[in-house]
């Protein structure tokens, strides 16, 4: 949203908004039925549990503010990742979190906040639109994150991981790495793929009180549309987010997401069940591509980064969209011959896999 | 918080959090069973077809992402207020509504935004966060607001409509004056508690370019619980919410929170049902308290705003607690020996003027 040349339309627009370049999210169409292999989403509902909870929540309660805090909900995440209530700060998405993470942790016109080149695009939103300088760090030839390469003088680190949307993973003795050297800064994790193979840092918060570890409901939890995410670490970081967040608006989580997450926190039986059957179909949806000619990621999220030496991706997201079935395309360089395929149940990856040949057969 | 001589503690916080004084809530007890006229809930649950709605959501659904622009909402929002949909913006609460606000329309470091001393106490929050200048127009000695005494040269002008917390009314001639000497800035009209016996100003919006008025569903539509508020105005003012908004969290509004606010709006029986109920027990209220010697300012909210000439309001507002009555006490200047009491049912109201009578004959 460029509207330099527009002023006279946004005069009553602040400053600060009048040359930001909004995130757009992955389309949600309404007017047709689509496999929508494109936002990340979970092809399974949420957990048994989740849902009999929300069936069973006295709604005549919405007339009453929702606990501010989140308390039960902090309580229930904190038991899961053996880590104390203090140290767990809950919000609206992952998104909401990473950016009241920028506001609390990060210096406007101050040293650069450091990212991968090619990373989450949001990250690069939140520091124009706080005014906070950033650099990027070039990702290896093979995409990878060498972690040495991050400047040791900056306002801050930021790294997802498994990487968005290159769906590698980074191990821990490389994070650990990165928070030897790096003391003086915050450096977030974001770990909204976490479940899908990788290894978790949240163990690490203890023993590095500038680490913060941003995790999401939507992905693994199945719960994208009830919008929560949460921040694990040191209690004076959580404390910052608390000052953000009650400086902005104080209920940020409505009952009912707060409901629906403590459930889905809970039942670890249903999230290992149907974390481990996106990872089955994740490796075979692979395996296939593979076997069609494609270059793919070792991924260890519940999407994969693919591209096909001969049709350019482009072409090939057009195509797949005409056929009814929607997957991410980023016109960015350096990734602008891959797809980004959401991993479905196995019936829509059989599917996609008979559209590709498909339309490579017809190409 | 005031954590200036803490700063070894918060070495990882931004520079813009150190100083900063979040807003504080009243009080949601978990302990005890408290009569709660704190938080200006409404004593009514949320309309039948709110709750029929919500137990009829498919929550398996809730794995996807909701829209991200609230379309359905923003589309009934619209047609409510005969209005067109692109000046409607829809988020997470009023809260955030203005907080965008402040962010989309005023400038950091600039001229001042201006208010009355005597308002929501989130204005001088949002302003501080987001180190935005401002200054406050003194309330008259009855605490009405006189729209001349704001300056010409200001960043902006917020006003509560009514008056938060002196529950008082600004009449729409005194608004559209305000308007009339103000056209270089925006004016956001806060009318959190219209509902309630207030006109309001939003069919001004076609006249007014840089006139924004946000409401929200937590009061006269019995959504508290919900987090759901709205803004409308000029389309070119919503275009600059929607850059707030997609520059910080793309998906404000969960699944559950867009069906339930829709089928608020739309059943205007029941909304006009519960409302007229509210006003007739604050206008009874109201008299039984003048009757107990109190001053009672004449409300047009879901709350009353009154004075005793004996027993201090600190004292007043403890000793109900005891007696299981919660209300709320500002201790600020000029204010400091009234109390904000939230609109209950009548018997709840009954009770709280029992127990008044009941301090009143101990003291």
């Amino acid at each position: 949203m460029n509207i330099e040349n527009n002023n006279a339309k946004h005069i009553y627009w602040s400053k600060n908004i009048r040359n930001i370049e909004p995130y757009v999210p992955g389309e949600q169409p309404k007017d047709r039925k689509f496999i929508k292999l494109n936002t990340n989403e979970n092809p399974y509902p949420p957990s048994p549990r989740v849902l009999e909870a929300l069936k069973n929540f006295r709604h005549e309660d919405l007339r009453l503010y929702p606990d501010p805090n989140g308390e039960e909900l902090r309580e229930a995440v904190a038991e899961y990742y053996k880590v104390s209530k203090a140290q767990v700060f809950v919000g609206n998405g992952s998104d909401e979190v990473l950016a009241f993470s920028f506001m609390a942790f990060f210096n406007p016109m101050d040293k650069p906040v450091v990212f991968p080149d090619i990373t989450y695009s949001f990250y690069e939103v939140y520091c124009k639109f706080l005014r906070i300088n950033f650099n990027t760090v070039d990702l290896e030839e093979d995409f990878s994150i060498q972690v040495e390469r991050f400047p040791h003088d900056n306002g801050g680190i930021v790294i997802s991981n498994p990487n968005a949307p290159t769906s590698l993973h980074l191990d821990k003795d490389r994070i650990i790495a990165l928070l030897e050297r790096n003391r003086d800064s915050v450096v977030i994790i974001d770990e909204a793929y976490i479940d899908f193979g990788g290894e978790s840092s949240i163990d690490l918060i203890n023993k590095y009180p500038n680490l913060l570890v941003v995790q999401t409901l939507s992905k693994s939890r199945s719960l994208a549309g009830l919008r929560i995410g949460l921040a694990v670490g040191d209690k004076n970081l959580i404390e910052g987010l608390n000052a953000v967040k009650d400086s902005l608006n104080s209920y940020t989580l409505d009952s009912l997401a707060l409901t629906g997450a403590m459930e889905a926190i809970r039942d670890q039986e249903y999230f290992e069940d149907t974390r481990s059957k996106i990872i089955k179909t994740r490796d075979m949806t692979a395996d296939t591509l593979i076997n069609l000619g494609f270059k793919v990621l070792p991924s260890k999220a519940n999407f994969i980064f693919a591209s096909h030496p001969v049709i350019p991706a482009g072409v090939l997201f057009q195509r797949l969209r005409e056929e009814g079935i929607l997957v991410r395309y980023f016109n960015k360089t350096r990734i602008d011959n891959f797809l980004r395929i959401s991993i479905g149940t196995d019936e829509e990856m059989k599917e996609l896999a008979g559209k590709i040949e498909k339309i490579m057969a017809g190409s």
